[in-house]
């Protein structure tokens, strides 16, 4: 872990700054992959499907009968730890609903907004090292809450072309029944473009390595929208001296086990915790099975110390973390002040993993900066807004002139006599 | 203008194509000037304006002094439409505001979202033929009540090097005194990398050409956010034996005025509504000044005849029209049903016009079908929205097995620890 001391404000870029993601390369590769299944469909996706998953599937549709099946393979505990942080994530999700906005702007001018479902979307879950099925929870709870018709799943077989039985039980809990053993660019492009068996969608969600990333990103140049853009998983914590040190030591590990990308950062304004953080950090490390993953994680990771909750709170907003954990006396400052962040975790009690899994908010973030202009998935995320408006014989008599004389002066004679013909035949009525 | 009666479904699609954007060529263009920008700063932005605007600028940066002298160009009848307009697009944008959303999922488990300005917005204004003030209006207006606290307003120089009084009133008006004479990809490229006088902004907004297009295509894949995908302007009406002829051609030739490649499409159940709309259309063609321009969109406008609202509502939803007008007997049909539109205007007295300046709503709207995926700007545009979470002891002892079972689930030792530590401190506590 690299130490730095009161670093002045001029060296806060090059300290906080995040390895660059090399993605030149990859785009040729996805570039390559997308325009053949383009043209050739279901056949290039089994062909990629076998080359980077060593697999040859039959098709690639999961048959209703092996999602009701999975439920044999998950264990009553799971199940019910699945349901409660489904319960939570629906009640956060569900309170985020919107009414109808209605305004009469003028009298006779009524102008309001309605939130609509894309009627199309699709989740992407990672297979490799770990079956995240709690990505899916964070996925279809708002997906069918806001009521998107088709919601299509895709994730990558493993080399028996089959799924885990958690991420199929957990798919077919929240209702999700079109679900696709297709993985990395190749899924990507399948909900793209659609094929034979896989349906193109509007959006695609959900987290990847570096070519499902690339390929997000490709797909909308085609004109599908992604969730967000994304990077390494990131974990910011501010400890002060009332901070339980061993418990920050957890969450810098919690984040560091993610991945060898994964960033860590602990800024506070106690040297003492700071030392207490890095013992309890190598205590605990020798504990853990992905001990090799964390132990490289740890090597880029930072531990800042700094004189004020002031300059922290400059600091921690310049950085814009994807995971911002507080703990601190004055924590009200922090939340206040806190403008660029994906998620915050308040206080010894919270730790980053209940956010990630159970407590109901979301766990699809900003990362790599990225706080600082997006959010993270919510309800809204699977809504498009849409302004409607009916103007009465008065409204337009109250408006017309306004209209007129905008579109003037815009040069836009047609879209001022859209408005005059009315004028007039309404003059022409009395 | 192209006739279709009663086309087949099958033949939708290719009925219903808009023209492909040609944008490769122009990238390469793109990625030149953003390399130079960001390594020479101001010194390239100047070179570029220049070479595209033929105009040598001393600074780019223009005086408070000017700003306020804009005034006495603008006649006191445009001053006082633009006041109206302001007046209704704050109305309709402050009571998109939205309160924090606080919902304690479990006893204990205190979890809520809230939104957070963006910080640093970049407004791109284009000039060339007309000087369009009512898109200050739109992004600036939502800009300020939303609380970004640096607002960067870009516009290209005219011949002289100056900017047209009625964009420096309007956006005096509005409280944005970073103003800058520079357009098109330096513009973009400015506000994506910061120069000496430009600074760099976290998202950009605002219409432009296929040049400004590409150009903030490629700024978000520099860590910068945009406000939407861009295409050609584009109307679809909607009108059957209830609808004025004269009228639906008057918002037909609005769309067709503001540019050659503007969509233009008539849906109607009604013959003779689509020959008197024709006839309309010709009639009051002749007396445009951009007659040239309206004529040049009007050639591939299409007519289409169906034979039921069902069937013209599907049609609409597969197009998924930037502005969509509705003039129908059972308009309530249209409303409850139209699933990807930008903008929905109803009734034989609301033109398009009424929205795109002075009704209240926002005239940036997604176009080139992707309604069916983006909301047109609003003020949610403006803001992230992050989520907070404090549980206490009592709260993470509900959840804290349901959270170690899933991370266990997933393989994420280290995720795990973060809960069991805490819980068995709070063992030994007892």
């Amino acid at each position: 872990m690299k130490h730095f001391y009161n670093p002045p404000q001029q060296q806060w870029d090059s300290i906080l700054e995040r390895p660059a993601q090399a993605q030149k390369e990859i785009e040729l590769t996805v570039s390559e992959i997308f325009s053949e299944i383009k043209s050739k469909g279901d056949i290039a996706v089994k062909r990629y499907t076998q080359l980077f998953d060593g697999v040859e599937c039959e098709t690639f549709r999961v048959s209703e009968e092996r999602i009701t099946q999975s439920e044999r393979h998950i264990s009553p505990q799971l199940k019910e730890a699945i349901a409660l942080a489904k319960t939570n994530i629906t009640k956060f999700h569900a309170a985020q609903k919107t009414e109808r906005i209605f305004v009469e702007t003028c009298p006779g001018v009524s102008c309001w907004q309605e939130k609509r479902a894309i009627e199309k979307v699709g989740l992407y879950i990672p297979g490799g090292s770990a079956p995240l099925f709690s990505t899916i929870l964070m996925l279809a709870v708002p997906a069918v809450l806001a009521g998107c018709k088709q919601i299509v799943l895709c994730t990558p077989p493993n080399k028996q072309g089959e799924v885990h039985p958690a991420i199929l039980y957990t798919a077919g809990l929240c209702g999700i029944s079109e679900i696709f053993t297709v993985g990395g660019i190749q899924a990507i492009g399948a909900m793209t473009f659609g094929t034979d068996t896989i349906p193109n969608v509007y959006k695609i969600f959900g987290p990847g390595n570096q070519y499902v990333t690339a390929a997000k990103q490709m797909a909308t140049s085609f004109g599908i929208a992604i969730d967000m853009p994304a990077g390494p998983s990131e974990l910011l914590v501010f400890a002060d001296q009332t901070a339980n040190p061993s418990f920050v030591a957890a969450d810098l590990l919690s984040q560091a086990e993610h991945g060898a990308d994964s960033q860590v950062v602990l800024v506070t304004t106690s040297q003492a915790v700071m030392e207490q953080v890095e013992e309890a950090v190598t205590l605990q490390l020798a504990a853990l099975p992905r001990k090799a993953i964390a132990l490289k994680a740890l090597e880029n990771s930072k531990l800042i110390l700094v004189d004020s909750n002031e300059n922290a709170l400059q600091l921690i907003n310049r950085y814009s973390p994807e995971h911002f954990i507080v703990i601190a006396e004055d924590e009200t400052f922090f939340i206040q002040n806190i403008m660029n962040a994906g998620s915050v975790f308040i206080g010894n009690y919270t730790p980053e993993s209940a956010g990630d899994y159970a407590s109901g908010t979301n766990h699809t973030l900003p990362t790599n900066g990225y706080a600082r202009q997006y959010s993270g998935v919510n309800l809204d995320s699977f809504y498009k807004s849409m302004t409607f408006q009916k103007i009465s014989k008065e409204g337009i008599k109250v408006l017309g002139s306004a209209i007129e004389e905008m579109a003037a002066a815009e040069g836009l004679q047609a879209h001022k006599n859209a408005v005059t013909i009315r004028l007039k035949s309404l003059e022409d009525e009395r």
